[in-house]
């Protein structure tokens, strides 16, 4: 178990503020914490993400080896999150994937990307040892 | 507070898997999870950073707009880290800087460099609040 | 998830101390933690609503933009709390309803109305993330 | 202790949107969860409040019988509060107070009022038993 | 909830410290704690319970008004404790009675007898709100 | 650590209930969350204690084999109580003392009385496995 | 409960670190915290199992008096393990086996045998009280 | 931080289950969860040693590669159990020592020995990421 005091912090780039408000906000649900004219801070499922204006984000994307997310401990959890994502038709890199079955290693796997190119990950596994 | 059941996901490029180990779990005393082939996983602070084998990790460091890292609740865990990075002699980006003294945002960073260019910030922040 | 350590503290009007002690104590089963001449103050579902004896009470009820009450992360907790509203007999402002249906922010709600036409609203999220 | 898992939910009015916003948000350090055509939901320090557009804010300020805010068990979130709140020119309702001196009800307090005539109260209690 | 860091505290009367150990450890799967030559000292269920050595036991039992136990928030643990009376044969002062049918109070709960007639309850209540 | 979702339930004997209601709740600041017509039940420091109206309460009053309370874990919420006791004048049964100095035993505890003659103990140990 | 904070600590002999961490970190799936010449030190399932190379590993194995392991509160854990065990080859000392049929202590356990001949336990109670 | 909720579990050898009960419970203050003809077994610490007899006990001792204890968070109860294991004369197999100084894994530790030989240790790390 992680430290629930604490909080994971990750700085992605944003060609447009705006863009990434709706993205992040509006749709994905996450919760805006700060704007200033160069970068927004969100408090994402409890983290926080930094979009920065800048003019480097990806023309290119793959899936690897860029990307961030989360790998929920509860199946309900997943599941709520990809019904938010089909109902407000954010677009998805991959489909709904189920990796790896018949082995440990077992997990369900979403892709999400983001209007400056960065993927979102979101994942659940069958045995929770593997969230590592 | 964040769920502590849940765990971050963080993909990032290396440019060699020993490298990345030597520098994650022997120096930063990250926990290694799973080595495979093209990849490590690692127990980072509680949440999971993947380090893929990769050529596309950054010729040119720049601390925006990618970076990622732990901001702790606690001063003595930025402490501890701070200590243990100038004891094992891992390479700063930055030195630990003091920002924005006499506003409310006002905290303790410093940032790291791993052997592919990914940099890590660590903070403190004397208004937890402001941790998002 | 929120701090378990604080109390979210609200004061309300109240046209009568024993009224008031009745509905929330009597019937709704909160916890009676202090009693003064002016004012009850209440363990409401873990935080604190305070009654003060006032004439600021409202004579026009109108759902909008004042009311509060708790929403419930567990749907057990939503159902044994209707279910003990109807068992004694506590005044219905709105029935229980199914609100937003198809949308993420689908959730059941129902509104109580205090002696003092304070207005109590409980609510159940099917996507916890949304209960903000 | 209260249950982490709830969420205390208040509805309340205001005038204006973005004056609710820039108040709560961007002063007072709160997360945006949602923003509608007539309401903003926020995660104000873990429960959530509801700014409904709404004529009938309060003309006539008074500190009772309508109040709300936090009773922080740790003294320094009451102090990072109260330095926050000075240092963004927040206007107070009330100075920091120090309330029943000699009594078991001792406890420090300041209002803050939006811009809505809404008033917030925050306190921090000596013996941490009084908070209800 | 409660705090889990404290312990609540309770001390009752035995005739023989030998009677009183079997009872609550080797039968009700209690932890002994301390032994000294007038007491016992027991984890009970978490909380503290210690026997002391002395003639003041009741030689008439009755119900009320004293008697002390634990009542579970998970019906398991309910079941668990019941199942285990019953294989090893724990005296029963009350059987299993299911009371206030209908009404919020509705719980599961039985008594059992200790060997110096202290009287042990457990109980479940449906909605957990009634636990106080 | 004791488990919060459950509850101690402790019955005792009260010969008046507003004497009972008078020293539990008015003076000693527990929470009241039920009242019947021949019982109180209370919210005791997080656990349950009911006190039923009866002619069985102690006329001649011993510190053994009978007494009840609380452990504390945090120096501060003895601390805490023993001022409220104090300036309230709560009838001490036994002033604070400090027993066992020099054995692992140590703590410092005091009694006081209710109207009933039933006996509360508080203490705090200063090696907390020694709470059981 | 026990304390999250706090770590059990054993140590182990091993004949060869590879074949340990072959066995603890890429079979059984625990992390491996730091590596010496002479020792691994894992985060086993939450707690530290250090292997320290040496020649003083059990030749004979018996499954009393020594071995080590973890009880699970959770079947899910239970079977998760099993499973993991089962697909990846690790050598049972003792197959899943159900124990105390019809008595309190009834539980599920099985035994695992590491490159050393330590011997590995894993249970389920079903009465969680019977965990110690 | 590891789950609140499983148990560690630990068998080892005892030459006699009266001294073992007598070090343990009389002395280290664990407690006895459950005592058989060919076991005790004990919460230690929060976790599960079983003491079985077993003829099978080491006649030679030495630090490694066999032991076991606690590795604390808090150095209050690395203190606390210091001081108890003095006053209660339990015997040292190692004083306490200050090991790696100047180095990130700097602790604190000593050694006891129980009557059967089994070495105990506990730990303190002035950096806790160093307990794994």
């Amino acid at each position: 178990m992680r430290n629930p005091d604490n909080v994971f912090h990750l700085a992605i780039p944003c060609r447009d503020l705006d863009e990434a408000y709706d993205f992040y906000v509006t749709r994905l649900g996450c919760k805006l914490a700060r704007r200033y004219n160069d970068r927004i801070t969100l408090d994402f499922f409890g983290d926080q993400v930094v979009c920065h204006l800048s003019d480097q984000w990806d023309r290119d994307v793959t899936m690897y080896p860029r990307h961030f997310g989360v790998t929920f401990k509860d199946k309900q959890s997943y599941d709520n999150l990809l019904k938010l994502a089909k109902m407000r038709d954010i677009p998805f890199f991959q489909e709904p994937t189920h990796r790896f079955q018949g082995l440990v290693e077992e997990h369900e796997t979403f892709f999400l990307i983001d209007p400056s190119n960065n993927l979102l990950e979101f994942k659940y596994y069958f045995d929770d040892r593997m969230m590592y």
